[in-house]
């Protein structure tokens, strides 16, 4: 079986390519700006990294040239950088998208595109209670783009070009205390900082609601869109993932028992505009997802296990350990 | 004040570039594949016509060099059309309409930007009763882009890079019975057919329901939509219209009756995919819309006056009588 990843340098893109990389029944292709972290695989045949940009033709021709059974989307401008620069995010996160959509429907016979959208897609004033029908919304122009793509996918799956499912993900922790353009960063420097037993000003409040999900559990979801029966997905192709429904300040307090962390470490000091984006997650249903077959870390301590085993293994070379999930 | 009017070619373009075509308050800028209805106003300073494929960036840059205070976005591949070339419907009426948007803001103060949108985006398997809160969910590719637009002019409001309205368009009547690529020609071909007293096969039932709009009507609310305060408008802009309600038979009987035609003219043979698609328009609630200062054509009567006025004028020569509206 023959599976591409766009995004395959990023923070999911490298979880879920680790998945299947000394799986010899996979071949992969591995596609993004830089994939220094995959040249140790470069001289296995069934392993082909393509380094460039995706909006660059050829490297999407490059990528795509002997076709796949699998492409997973996960090349993205982020949520900030795409607010910073919204033609920069048209460019990658709708044209590119689309153009890569038709080119993969020309070259694929399976033609299964599993596609990283996002929660932002329902925007900003949510209703009281999150749930299949809940209108799409997006606040910002990441959110925008995403469900401008999800619309697309809905109608090449109904036109049989394409065999779609779009994901909404949730805030996916934790993400390497990196630059990452997302707004939403604080969500996994709050891990990094406490492990490391340091003070952490949250810039949300105590009471704020968030929702999240393990990289482990979502490496899970996307294998699991990849190779479901389409037949169990709703004709707009979309899922709204299940996610673990938590306040900051149980996040904060959890953490710091599973680290043995002394009281105190963590304050509050909400930033009015974040609080508003970010921290007023309602109920959350998702019963198409549930009965599609996906999930969510099932509990906060399933979910604080798999980060700090993750975080863990990253202090040592990920060649010793490898990246290979806990699920 | 000017205005561009893309489509002024079109139905609806021309009847609304009618609407201003005598009044020297208003400097018009008409944009269409073809102009030739409008070329005896070719030596006419303050109006300026630009041929040529609005995918063409020079046909933009001509259209728009010097800005407008108001753009109306009509120009567009319909929904037959679009279903049988979704790659042409991509270009023309995703892509070229949102190069239209940045470019028209880019060169122009008001940016009120008024887009033809369609209660296509709404789906094909309607809730019980549409109203504001129902879902977008495109079953054709011509809804599907043209929610995809819609999604695109709400971010570009809330960035304050335009002043975007999205009108969702119900049946227009009557279009002229030319081919037009619009699969719904029939509702419009009915008022032409019991008009030379002929016999009419309906391709829906008796029973079947409709949601109209007379041209003038339209032409009445394009106008508001140019104009009004958008502090009135809701922060997805977009604006499902109101729409005259009536079954295919209450349709039929009240033509007849208003053209004095003998009984038994018309007779119904659904055809079940133009049933499904266009058949099943249950009850249309349009609250946003009316507190917006949006309406329909309040009565059958009402509508009936109008087209037939108009049929009858353009048995003369357009240049005589005008095209204006009668509201």
């Amino acid at each position: 079986m023959k599976i591409i990843i766009t995004g395959a340098g990023g923070f999911v893109g490298s979880a879920l390519a680790h998945r299947f990389i000394n799986n010899t029944d996979f071949n992969l292709v591995l596609v993004d700006q830089s994939l220094a972290d995959f040249y140790k695989y470069k001289d296995q045949l069934r392993i082909r990294l393509v380094e460039g940009q995706l909006q660059d033709s050829e490297v999407r021709a490059h990528a795509l040239y002997d076709g796949a059974d699998i492409l997973f989307h996960l090349a993205a401008v982020p949520g900030g950088a795409a607010e910073a620069n919204p033609l920069q995010s048209k460019i990658v996160n709708l044209d590119t998208t689309l153009l890569l959509c038709e080119e993969f429907s020309a070259v694929s016979r399976s033609r299964r595109f599993v596609f990283a959208s996002t929660i932002a897609v329902l925007g900003a004033s949510l209703p009281e209670r999150v749930d299949d029908t809940s209108p799409i919304s997006p606040a910002l122009v990441y959110g925008t783009h995403k469900a401008m793509v999800e619309l697309a996918l809905a109608d090449m799956a109904r036109r049989g070009i394409l065999d779609p499912v779009s994901l909404r993900l949730p805030g996916i922790v934790a993400r390497p205390e990196v630059p990452s353009g997302l707004k939403t960063a604080f969500i996994s420097n709050i891990f990094h900082v406490l492990q490391r037993n340091e003070p952490f000003t949250c810039p949300l409040s105590e009471s704020a609601t968030t929702w999240l999900m393990s990289i482990d559990r979502c490496v899970d979801n996307l294998v699991h869109a990849a190779t479901m029966d389409s037949s169990l997905l709703p004709s707009s192709r979309a899922i709204t993932l299940p996610a673990l429904q938590c306040s900051m300040g149980d996040l904060a307090k959890k953490i710091s028992q599973f680290l043995g962390n002394p009281s105190g470490l963590v304050s509050y000091e909400p930033d009015s505009n974040l609080e508003i984006m970010f921290g007023r997650y309602p109920p959350l249903e998702t019963a198409a997802a549930n009965n599609a077959g996906f999930s969510h870390d099932g509990s906060l301590e399933n979910l604080l296990h798999c980060v700090f085993s993750r975080l863990e293994e990253h202090k040592f070379p990920s060649y010793i350990f490898g990246f290979n999930s806990h699920y």
